[in-house]
Formats: structure tokens, sequence, C-alpha cells
């Protein structure tokens, strides 16, 4: 079988073979193992005990899970110490949201006779779908992958998770699915509430098995569609949670390129690079006025950027990708390229990059520029008007995120809000995408391609993917589960 | 282009040509000018002054409307009477539920800096999806058809309508369509909030419209899941809510089958055969016990099944299929044609049949009895034990219903429930699945193929297939929709 190479991302070097891909059987087997996980896991009250456990042990063990996630990743340490910290937060929050059990959804309605047709005593409440597939993200090595919010709203629902590691980080997934399944045995449940498996074909397995339930995805288009077409093409199709791509517009008034162009800069020169603009909700397209005020703001932007660290991309394809990315766009006629993206290799990371900047006229906007391109760059879209913002705002697909930049008191800033809302999942208002709060009023989904459902993937309601419910008409309360009773 | 005729159920007769079917360019504009509705529907208080008005309204005109459906689907002026008043009451449900406001989901997180990572304000809230395709189901011309319980739900969600009409019943469909239009303009909304389309073709061209946003769907399993891939497929995949196909087990057992086999046999008859057994939750397999009292039990079925009401089933090529689903079950080995299917002409009715009813041994169930036989049919399997009766139930897919007549102070009965809601949406004692109440915890779904999503076609959580949910973070309250602000 074949080896699985972690590899070093600042240098492309491998580091050492941590394990080897699953064939059908190894599928089938890890399948298995967590299906038999399945009544275990009927007790909400110690799905709480794992998840808590779960956050101190990748707490207690953090010095080797950053370690192993920034040679795979690159991200560096500060990052991923931010994103661990996230991680074990999110572990707590699904904990409680298990033991508040509000997510159960129990309504019981008494006996009507005088209802349309009569209403017979009903107690509904929601169980879990089954067992699960999770694909890990290249770009959040905690937070998107193994122990991240897929895995933790799956387990706080009662259902067995089977992890796709991602091929970017898999010592760190290693490591992780340790963390979690140590815990597991450490609160009384089977280990094998959570399974690992690595490998493409692994992944395509995993979503035709029989056992599996429903499919969490975080990646790309081309990756998560056609995982999402093999779940849709099942003999039992089964529901595909897919994150597959954001542009994240941003429209920036007159008035505030004008009064705070600086703050602006930085801001958004910040939100782009960050994580080497590998972030789901990078704003990507980012519409500022023409005229002086805009070209302040272009100016100040392409100083931030070019003064932004430079740093290694997830892998080697991603790096081609991204170079050959801005290479097309920036030869495109009426493309300007503000900032060149450029190898900045230092010693220890040969493959560093540092970030780049386009811009062009909303007017005539080719139509490449309102495709996500993963890793840092952004283009400044230059509008005249507020119909030359409009007819780019028309053009965009289902997003994540957007956001406004305006004054409060500006007239049309109720009427872009509302705007905005209609294409995306969540809308930010003087703020920045990058970032996503775990939370309960939190949406981290938008029209597709954002997500395939329209659901969120992020927060408190990331639980409702795993369940369906289930409503008990006239049966006696001492046949009921104790909570419908 | 095709003329839609309308045809007597009974005798198999056109009655007169109501309609032609729509092209590509009558799909296209019956799908805009239902869109183009979609800000008027954004008051949700309006909303439920319309959905009171089409109760109004399908109630006002409720001569024109059953005359026209039981000549169109012979199931009777009793049941098309209680069928009308089941979607006038269906149709106020929705408007409490639209007047209500709870459905909006509204949560708003205050900033939290101590969250890992730091918490903004969010306030959340859902919208509605956009445009949805209803397609009509043969059985139920009002209560899962023009006015039922798809649209109902899709127009409390703020979703303009588009219905594709079923070709059994034009005429109801024109006519209800009218009414639903008409309370439209009564509570001065535009009419196109609901638009109809006549045309298998024209269900293509719907599904693959740009504009729909989902797909409501009722009726068969190869129909359903053809229009189930078109929908994944699409470049921009939608959600499609589907009700293909149910078994709904029952399970007798021997002590219910010793103590009560008249009542239960009266029950169980009555069940199968109402309205010819066209129910979406006819119990198509009926678990009861070998020996004795089973046998009792077999023949009180079997003679109060053969002293049901002879009755036409919905059109010619439904009998066609049911007289040769019959007579394929009836003729294999090892089942028992316990009473037969058969024609039963009258004067008026040329068309009609009497129920059938067959039997076989639990163990060595042919696999075709496993799969739904549309109309008045079902098949008494006898079980040995417990085992026998598990290995069955191991066997059948995913279904809206189970039930158990049991008493509730037999040792297994709690395990039979739990075992029941492991494939199953809604879990019956002691009663009969036929009959499914418009209420708050009622759930009409469940596992592939009973529903396509994990979601409910019937009761107070229908809306939640409408709607997507949006968060606003840091958006001044002066800037959001009122009940966000």
């Amino acid at each position: 079988m074949d080896p699985v190479l972690s590899r070093d991302a600042r240098t492309g070097q491998p580091r050492s073979q941590v394990a080897v891909e699953a064939g059908p059987a190894e599928v089938d087997a890890a399948v298995r193992a967590a299906h038999a996980t399945l009544g275990a896991l009927a007790d909400r009250r110690q799905r709480a005990a794992l998840l808590n456990a779960a956050a101190d042990a990748v707490e207690s063990r953090a010095g080797a899970l950053i370690a192993a996630a920034d040679a795979e990743t690159a991200l560096g340490v500060p990052r991923l110490t931010g994103e661990l910290a996230r991680v074990a937060y999110q572990f707590r929050f699904f904990a409680g949201i298990a033991a508040d059990g509000r997510f159960l959804g129990v309504v019981i309605d008494p006996p009507d006779p005088a209802a349309v047709p009569p209403r017979p005593e009903l107690r509904r409440w929601k169980v879990p779908l089954g067992t699960v597939a999770v694909f890990a993200a290249s770009n959040f090595p905690f937070a998107f992958s193994v122990p991240g919010g897929d895995t933790a709203s799956a387990l706080a629902a009662g259902c067995p998770v089977v992890v796709k590691a991602h091929p970017d980080h898999p010592q760190t997934s290693e490591l992780a699915a340790a963390a979690i399944r140590a815990a597991a045995a450490a609160t009384g449940l089977p280990e094998d509430v959570l399974t690992l498996v690595h490998g493409r074909q692994a992944g395509v397995d995993l979503v035709r098995h029989p056992l599996i339930a429903a499919v969490g995805f975080t990646g790309s288009v081309p990756g998560g569609r056609a995982l999402f077409d093999l779940a849709a093409a099942r003999p039992v199709p089964i529901p595909f949670y897919g994150e597959l791509g954001s542009l994240n517009p941003v429209l920036v008034t007159e008035r505030v390129a004008a009064t705070r162009p600086q703050e602006t800069a930085s801001g958004l020169a910040g939100s782009y690079t960050l994580g080497q603009g590998q972030f789901c909700t990078k704003p990507g397209l980012v519409l500022i006025p023409a005229g002086p005020a805009g070209d302040t703001l272009a100016k100040m932007t392409a100083d931030a950027a070019a003064a932004a660290p430079a740093g290694a991309l997830l892998d080697a394809r991603m790096r081609e990708q991204f170079l050959a990315g801005f290479a097309e766009r920036g030869a495109l006629a009426g493309v300007r390229v503000l900032v060149p993206a450029a190898a900045a290799p230092t010693g220890d990371a040969p493959q560093a990059l540092r970030a780049g900047l386009l811009e062009a006229d909303a007017a005539d906007l080719p139509g490449v520029l309102l495709e996500e391109c993963f890793g840092p760059v952004t283009v400044l879209a230059r509008y005249r008007d507020a119909a030359d913002a409009e007819a780019v705002l028309a053009r965009v697909g289902g997003s994540l995120t957007a956001t406004l930049h305006a004054d409060p008191d500006e007239p049309e800033a109720a009427a872009w809000i509302a705007r905005l809302a209609r294409f995306a999942g969540r809308v930010i208002f003087g703020g920045w995408p990058t970032g996503v709060a775990v939370a309960p009023a939190m949406t981290h989904g938008g029209p597709y391609p954002a997500t395939t459902a329209p659901t969120t993937s992020v927060g408190g309601a990331a639980i409702e993917r795993w369940l369906r419910p289930v409503t008990f008409q006239t049966v006696p309360p001492a046949l009921l589960p104790a909570e419908l009773g």
C-alpha cells in the first residue's frame, strides 16, 4: 500500500512516513469500527464528557500538535497556537450544547380532537443520522480537520466519525485522532468513536460506503463537487455538507475611502494576507471608488500589502497554482498589477512568497477575477457609481461573507446591507471577514458554491446537520426514551 | 402545444381540455412571474393574511373543487370533503406560524472578548431560499397538490411557488391555483405568488431553471429519483425535498393477535384499503405471528378486506400496474393469496377494483414483497419468533412510518419501539399509519426512500425546508430588518 508522507511545507521535503493509504478493506474496517460505537454514544451527557475530555487532550498535547502542524503547513506557531485554542474552545462549546439538550428539539403535542384531521398525541425529537464522514481541510490543520467543527458537532449529535485526513498534514491528523481516541477511552467510551483514513481513493470509498449517513467537507470547488456528485449518485443518497469556495466581496463607500483610507487599507491588507491568504473567508474582491479618494486607498493598500510578511503556502501544488493564477490574472487586458506576487525565499523557507495586489475597473471586470484565487491576492475593483458596483455584485455567486465599509448614516447603507444578504451567509459591517467566531448566532455557509446546503459548519446550529426528526404517536411514556417520557 | 385533458377516473374517459402543456418559454415565464413577487412576500404578516385568505378561498369554492377532484380521482366526496377541510386547516396553521415568527430563528449574541476567537456582535435569522417548485401528487389532489402542505409552508416562509400540476387532476389544479391567486389579490399581493404549469417536460425544465431555489415533490421512487438527480446535477445544485415511497411496516405481537384479533383485523383492513390503498402511509407489510392466534387474525383480516368497498384507482396506468403487481406477487412461490384483487365494475365505475390480501412466511419472504405496491393490497408476513421478525425488519428500507401493536406491559415493547425508530420518521403505537396530523410535532419523512432529506413535509417544521440562515456581524441596528434591530 502507498506510503503517506509528512512533508515540510517551507522546503517541500519529506519528513517521515506516518501511515499508509487505506484500501477498500481498510476503509470498510474504519467505517464498521466507528459504526459499532453508535449505541455507546446514545447518552448525550457522556458525549459532553467526551468533548470536554477532547478539549483537555488537545490542550495537554499542544506542543506536539503545534510542532507537527507548523512543520506540515508553515502556518506558524502563533497562528497554530490560536487555532488549537479555538479547537479546545469549540469542543467545550459543543459539550455545552450536548449537555443542554435543546438541540433535541423536543416538541410534545397533546391530542386535539378538534384539529382537521383530529390530532393524536405526538412527541417529536431528533436522533443522530448515523456514522458520518468528515473530510479535513488543508488550510486549518486543527479547526477544520480531525479535531474541528465537523467532528465536534457530529460527536455532540451522537454520530461516530470517520475522518479522511488531508494529505498536507497527515502527522498532525494522526496526533489529533490519537488525542480524541484517548479522550474517548478516558470517558469510558470506545476509542473508535473516531477513526481515520488516508488517501484520495479512500475518500471516494468512504462517501460510497453504505453505512455512511452524511458527509462534512471543507475544500475546493472541484474536489468538493466531485464528492457531492458521488453522494447524490449513491443508491441511497446522503446529505453532503460541503463548503467549497467563496469570493467574500467587500464594498467600500466613497465616504469611507475619503475619511479613513489608512485604517481601511491596513485592515484590508491584514485580512487578505492573513495565513498567506489561505482562508475560506479571505476577501477576494474589493469594490472601491474610482477617483482620487479611491486612488489614495489603493496606494495605501498596496503599501501595506508590500510590507506584509512573506510565507510559504500549504504545499507545492498550491504554490504553483497560486503563481499561475496570479500571472494569468495580471496579464489580462485592463488588469493593473499594483503589487506583484513573487518568490521571497529565505534560508529556512525556500518556498516563501510575498502577497500580490491587482486592480481593474468595475465596468469591465474580466470574469476570472470573480473566481476565487486561493492564496495571498485580492482584486481592487474601481466603481464609478452605485450602478457600477451593483453590476459587479450581480455577477458574484454564493459567498460565505459579504462586507460593507460605510458610515451608518449614509443613506444607501441599509440597502447595501440587504443587497449583500441576498448572496451571502454572513454580512459584516465595518470589519473584515477573516475570523469566524464559534457562537450560537454564527452562520458559516451560504448559497452555492459557498456551501452545498443551506446550513452552517461553524457555531451552534452546525449540530443540526447530523440529526433527523422522529415522531412517536400515542406511544406510552414508559416505552419512550427518558427525555420524551 | 399538447392539450391537457381532464379525465374521469371511474370510466377513464376524457371530460374536457383544461390547459396546454407548457413549453420552455412558458415555464420560464411562469418562473419569472413568480420570482418577481419575492419582494412583495417579504412581510410575514402579509403572508399570514394571504394564507388565511387562501383557506377562505378554498372553502368558498369547495363545491367546484370537490366536484372536479371527485371526477378526476374517484376518491369520493366524503374523502375529498375531508381533504379540503384539512387543506383549509393547514393554510390557517401556517398563517399562524408566519404570524408567530419563531420560524425566523432569531439568535442575538452580544460581543464576547473572552471567547476564542473573540466574538463580535452577531445577529442571526432565516430568510427565504427564493422561488421554489412544487410537484403535485396524484393521490392527494388537494393536500399534497396545488393547495397542499408544500405550497402553504413555502408561502409561509416567503417563497413564491411554481406548481407542476399532476396529470391526473389538471382541472382541480387550475381551480385551486385560481383560488390561491384570488386570495393573493384580495390581500394586496400579486397573483403570481403562485403560478402553475402542466406537462412532464415542463417539470424537468422547472427543476433546471436557474431561478428555482428548491423543489418539493411527492410521488413515486422512479419519478422522484429522476428529478432528484436533475436537481443535484445542476451547475448550482438545489435542495430537493422529495417524498418517494414507503412500506410502512406493522408488527403485531402474539398477545395482541390472541386477545383482540377482530379489532386488529378491522383496523388493519380499514387502513390499507382507505382511499383504495393509495396513501403514502398505507401499511404495506404486516408482521403477524405464525400459529393459531395469527391464523385467526389473518382470517378476520381477509374477511374484513373482502367486505371493503370497491373503487377505482386514480388512473388507468395505476390500475394496470396494481393488477400486474398483485398478480406477480401472488404467483411467487410461498405466497398465499388470501383475497384476490379483482375488477368489480359497476355502471358508473367500470374501472372499479376490490382490494386483495397476500400472505407469506417471514422466514422466506421474497424481496419483491418488501417493495411498495401502490393500491389496495398488503402482505401478512407470518413470523415464528422475534428473530424471524427482526430479520424481516432488517431488510426494510427507510419508511415514513412503522407501527407496533402490543400491550404496553409486554417486556419487549420498548425495544421494538426503539427498533422501529431506526428506519422510520414516525413510530405509532396501537394505531394505524394512515392519517397524518398537521401539528407542530409531526414528522412526515424518514430515511431514503421515504424522503430524500432528513426533514418533514407535514407539520410546523416543514417551513424549515424553505429557509437559509443569514448572520449580521456588527451591523448597526438602524441598518437591519426591523425584527433583528
